[in-house]
């Protein structure tokens, strides 16, 4: 097992000094090609899938497991979407970011570059695999996936489809790997192999990311998970705070950048939240309150202190009425997991005071935290949203998968 | 011991939400000030610093070693510049490094924010203790020091100079910190604070940074060790040549952008190596060299291959006569160390090559490898040399010192 995964290692670093020069042109043709492999192996594709899906029912797996594992044609289709969408965006490799001459005469220029080799460790999502190849390949960057063991069938499918038409296209055949080793050790012993992979994405829930974290000599860029905030302020307009609360709680709770706690400021609660938690309760969402909340609103169920910080990923709402603007910062500094929070108001001052102090990836000033999107940003696409600080924050696509190295031309220049 | 960490841990990630949003004007009138108390403490700083001679003569440390951690007031007086130069420089923190407008009407800002709270573990040396003060409060992070025990007497003198400056000024107490224990176990229990530290910068030797990478749960942006390559192509200007390699080699033999290897293509090898050899040996470097190199010049140590890749620190060369720009770049792709590496040559083709293929931080065209360099890039100040490629890359300062937020203003978009 070992020397299979550290061959595949090799071969991904090999590959790596290939893809950092290659053009526009060929990176885009190969990812076309790849697109119509995709829709022309459906068959092949969903004969494999079923498999997986087989598998997954006879071990008990949920309907919503199977349901994301399954690969239908219009899923198929989707994904080669996704592959011809990332073909159009613009290539990030070679741009100079910056550039500036020296007293000297030194001239540097600062010139994106691809990281180099890539580990992206997932659940059982098939589609996650094209996805990452497509955005690895357009950044330059060789790729090595290892994907939940209950759709391996799939992902070996998709991968040997888009493995051949990329390899038609005359692109190095250690840019994209996959290991297709099941067992658990495969895993530990890839995120030790630091003289290879530069980068460790984990695409999954908290446990998946914290069991890489721990094992890691790899730096990991992670998404532990989203206890998203809004803070309805005193001076905010209610109307538009209780379509924007709705909209971050409902339009898709299961998402991690859905409102899990609102704050409400104590003079506005009267007048906002009865309203507001009718319409929520119409909805179908759970209401868990403060005691404040409960004065107000009859029939609400008494918030426990667990469920400030909890990502419920579902219909239920913690909802607390706070004094001023300090203790809904201090309560999301304390609560909150530095993915997305929101505050609606029309005071200017509270706005930036509450943007300029909440330590989140995205704040929000009169919308809905749902926007925390790598598609929504008019990034093209998305590989992942970081919680960390550093290297890439928020929604990351292409130019968060790259690196940098400066070029410094002279003419002789000698240092004194 | 654990405890009186933790505290400290905890103490700077409260005054790190505070620094962050703290002005400009305060930070450089707190840097003035701190830089007026190191002068004006200068006999007790020497007094500490006494002891900590003393103590490492007793142990049988080498003059070189007691050299770095003397302080006498010529050094004192360049720390205290060094704080008043980091006040001058520009203030990273809410720099709009980018700002758009999506079709929905949402304008998203990307701004630069503080990381947090940055641990700092170095060896002897206690004008890093002033340094790494001034750099993380300007680009207002919290920073939490631990130096090697042989300094521990002068760095408690030099944090304590400005810790009281600091708090004169209302800086928030925790803004800086000294570990004053002196115990390892200090340390690996420090790299396990991933709740309450963003970031570990290691500097010293490489065998402190793989310890530090080893223990830590924190990410570590780090400088392994800087075998930097000058390649002096067939298309070299070669007096250009003889004064560059003299310069990268010579000028400072024991710092890390030093060249430690010199690649020459075979058709200049006999203009070139004999006249490069002798100036090199007039002025006392030792060289070793490939078989090639030692038909050409007589008197040549025979190079071991234990040679290539090691980082000398001192005035020892390896030469190599190599076939063409291509060998060049896979030597230095098997030995370099993503440092430094330059390339002397007029044909542009070859330049362009050689700059886009070598996977460096830092490489070069026609000038010295002495110039990987925060003050030399203009950065005005350093905070040590990435040779990571996440994050950040090559030389450290201010703006590599930060993170960036997204700011998003709505007028109450939602998300379909």
């Amino acid at each position: 097992m070992k020397q299979e995964v550290i061959n595949i290692a090799k071969q991904a670093q090999e590959a790596s000094r290939a893809l950092g020069n290659l053009s526009t042109e060929k990176k885009n043709k190969a990812l076309l090609a790849m697109a119509n492999a995709l829709v022309k192996n459906a068959a092949y594709i969903k004969k494999e899938n079923a498999k997986d899906a087989r598998f997954a029912k006879s071990i008990g797996k949920s309907s919503a497991f199977v349901d994301r594992l399954l690969l239908d044609d219009k899923r198929i289709v989707k994904m080669a979407d996704g592959l011809r969408q990332v073909a159009r965006l613009k290539d990030p490799v070679g741009d100079i970011m910056k550039s500036w001459k020296r007293p000297n005469g030194l001239l540097i220029k600062k010139v994106r570059v691809p990281i180099g080799v890539i580990g992206i460790i997932y659940e059982s999502r098939p589609d996650v695999t094209s996805d990452c190849i497509s955005l690895c390949l357009k950044s330059g960057n060789a790729v090595i996936l290892r994907g939940g063991k209950e759709s391996i069938h799939s992902n070996i499918a998709i991968f040997e489809t888009l493995k051949k038409a990329a390899s038609k296209c005359g692109l190095p055949s250690g840019s994209f790997n996959l290991i297709k080793r099941t067992e658990h050790e495969a895993v530990k012993f890839l995120l030790g192999l630091n003289d290879y992979i530069d980068l460790i994405i984990p695409r999954g829930g908290e446990a998946l990311i914290r069991e890489v974290v721990k094992y890691s000599k790899i730096p990991v860029i992670k998404h532990y998970k989203g206890v998203c905030h809004t803070y309805v302020d005193k001076d905010a307009d209610i109307n538009m705070a209780m379509k924007v609360c709705f909209n971050a709680k409902v339009q898709r709770p299961a998402t991690c950048n859905a409102m899990e706690t609102m704050l409400v400021h104590e003079s506005i609660a009267k007048k906002f939240l009865p309203a507001m938690t009718r319409k929520f309760k119409d909805a179908g969402v759970e209401i868990r309150g403060c005691a404040k909340t409960r004065k107000i609103v009859s029939g609400v169920k008494q918030a426990k202190e667990s469920d400030w910080g909890t990502e419920f990923l579902a219909l239920i709402l913690a909802v607390k009425v706070v004094k001023n603007l300090e203790e809904a910062i201090a309560h999301i500094t304390r609560y909150g997991t530095k993915h997305s929070d929101a505050i609606i108001t029309r005071n200017k001052k509270a706005a930036e005071e509450f943007l300029n102090r909440i330590d989140a990836a995205c704040v929000f000033l009169n919308t809905s935290t749902r926007f925390t999107d790598g598609n929504q940003f008019g990034m093209g696409a998305e590989i992942g949203i970081s919680t960390d600080k550093i290297h890439a924050r928020g929604p990351m696509a292409l130019e968060e998968l790259c690196s940098y190295k400066y070029k410094i031309y002279g003419k002789g220049q000698l240092r004194n």
